[in-house]
């Protein structure tokens, strides 16, 4: 089962830290720019390379620390057919240094587009898991649910996500009193039980944003079942505080993820007069070190306070 | 504006029917699939060539009778890179043909993210428009509102969906008594003021499911400016009765999407005594006039009766 496989990751790690990689071309090294575009024939073949280049510098620097990478399609698709051939480069590569990847894709679509997305990124051996939009119901996501039980693989469905506006849809609240997050939540519980591995969590999880401490505690309350994939720490505003409400007693539960307070630690007021350009992996490194050191810090102290 | 022209084309080709590009491998036929084939290194460039072809041969069979066409991303990501090699190949095509090309590539993510996807498809000249995801709030919405207004694009917001499950989330009953799609509409009418053209329809669309006629006519009395996408008419179950409820009283306001209905027109029980597979284009052309002239004729039952 996919779930337990990163359960054992995060175990092996000692670290529930996940790397986004969403790369973006006007921050990347101009080493690297200059390097991607030595033997390139066109613009967007030269972004392409740049892109990858970058992501492998940050996984050769961080592989051994992180249980997971998260990789945003977007900032590849943006350049189109060659964009995407970096996208898939950065799976290959994460994948065969051990990683968990996870396609950060957020598609949601009717059956029988679902089954293409999910050959997509399922039946692919380049991924682990993929990210879903529940707004087209449950039968949307039955697909999927055949294939994690097919090949291994997960879904994380957003429930309640990061940003500001999250609670337009989110935060309605229906006529039975519950919030439309809260119905997602229980609808997913129900698809969560036919893929439940041997750690009690399912290959079934949600996507809860750091920046809805309340919402989060609720959710983990009614989802004991289902991992959380967390965005919005840090860059979105998300504090250490807001995501511990996330993990279970024992300290698993969820994954924590980072993209640009990883990918972009060298140019941060924290590492910028520590680290230089060319040394933009060690700089994500340590970032990735003390994230997990502050994390695991506040596990502990969840951990006490129960005992 | 996007929208006066995808009504221009509408009134140029008298019809409101858009061709959904949605090839499947296994309906192709073979003697296509043995001309990709041919001069390519592996299976995946040969299927994206089998997938480009196919659509060729549909577009130049139906491209001076339908004003639009809809290009479902997922059935060419389902191929990888290669696959969405065809996926370009095949806007690129549609656009140099005269036709309004529509990404359903159904994105929703953080502005941060949304504004890669813009990048991706409203800002690429191949793209006239893309549709999208709301569940993660209005916020999401807004960097596709930049985009639409200086690049002259359009946009597509899920309202109600064609599938079975749609009610699921769709349907969730606020407590102030209305459904959770009705909010949805709401949100989206107020956007939608930013980018009225001169047709006085908006450049913000709505999808809205051929398969849910009631919900059709609430919304289309309740969003006056939103141009409907309609799917779900025939291959999901819906009629021309459903459909009529998505016009308004000028036999504007709609434009209705079939995909298997048109593509594998030639392996359908109506047409596979009539046209062989070598003639699957001119069965695409039949389709699409037979139903052009059956919308047609409710339309203009519709202008009677309001008369």
């Amino acid at each position: 089962m996919f779930i337990d496989k990163l359960i054992q990751n995060i175990k092996d790690k000692n670290s529930s830290v996940i790397a986004g990689l969403d790369p973006r071309i006007e921050n990347i090294p101009d080493f690297i720019i200059n390097e991607a575009f030595k033997y390139k024939n066109s613009e967007e073949e030269g972004i392409s390379q740049a892109l990858y280049l970058f992501n492998k510098g940050i996984l050769d620097s961080i592989y051994d620390i992180v249980p997971a990478v998260k990789i945003q399609i977007a900032f590849y698709e943006a350049y189109g057919y060659e964009g995407l051939k970096a996208f898939y480069k950065t799976a290959e590569y994460a994948k065969d240094l051990g990683l968990i990847v996870i396609a950060d894709v957020k598609r949601g679509d009717i059956q029988e587009v679902a089954k293409m997305y999910s050959k997509a990124y399922l039946k692919n051996p380049m991924f682990d898991a993929m990210t879903v939009n529940p707004y087209m119901g449950m039968d949307t996501l039955l697909p999927y649910l055949d294939d994690i039980l097919e090949y291994n693989k997960g879904i994380f469905v957003l429930v309640k996500t990061s940003n500001k506006g999250s609670s337009d849809i989110q935060n309605i609240k229906s006529i039975n009193g519950t919030y439309v997050y809260e119905n997602v939540a229980e609808m997913i519980d129900e698809i969560s039980n036919l893929a439940v591995g041997e750690s009690g969590y399912s290959s079934v999880g949600a996507v809860v944003g750091a920046t809805y401490p309340d919402e989060a505690k609720v959710l983990r309350s009614m989802m004991k079942k289902n991992f959380f994939l967390v965005p919005g720490y840090k860059a979105q505003g998300g504090t250490i505080d807001d995501i511990i409400n996330c993990f279970d007693i024992n300290g698993y539960g969820a994954v924590i993820n980072s993209s640009r307070g990883i990918m972009y630690a060298f140019m941060s007021p924290y590492w910028k007069d520590v680290y230089s350009e060319f040394e933009y992996g060690q700089a994500a490194r340590e970032e990735v070190l003390l994230m997990t050191g502050m994390i695991n810090n506040e596990i502990i102290k969840k951990k006490y306070i129960a005992c």
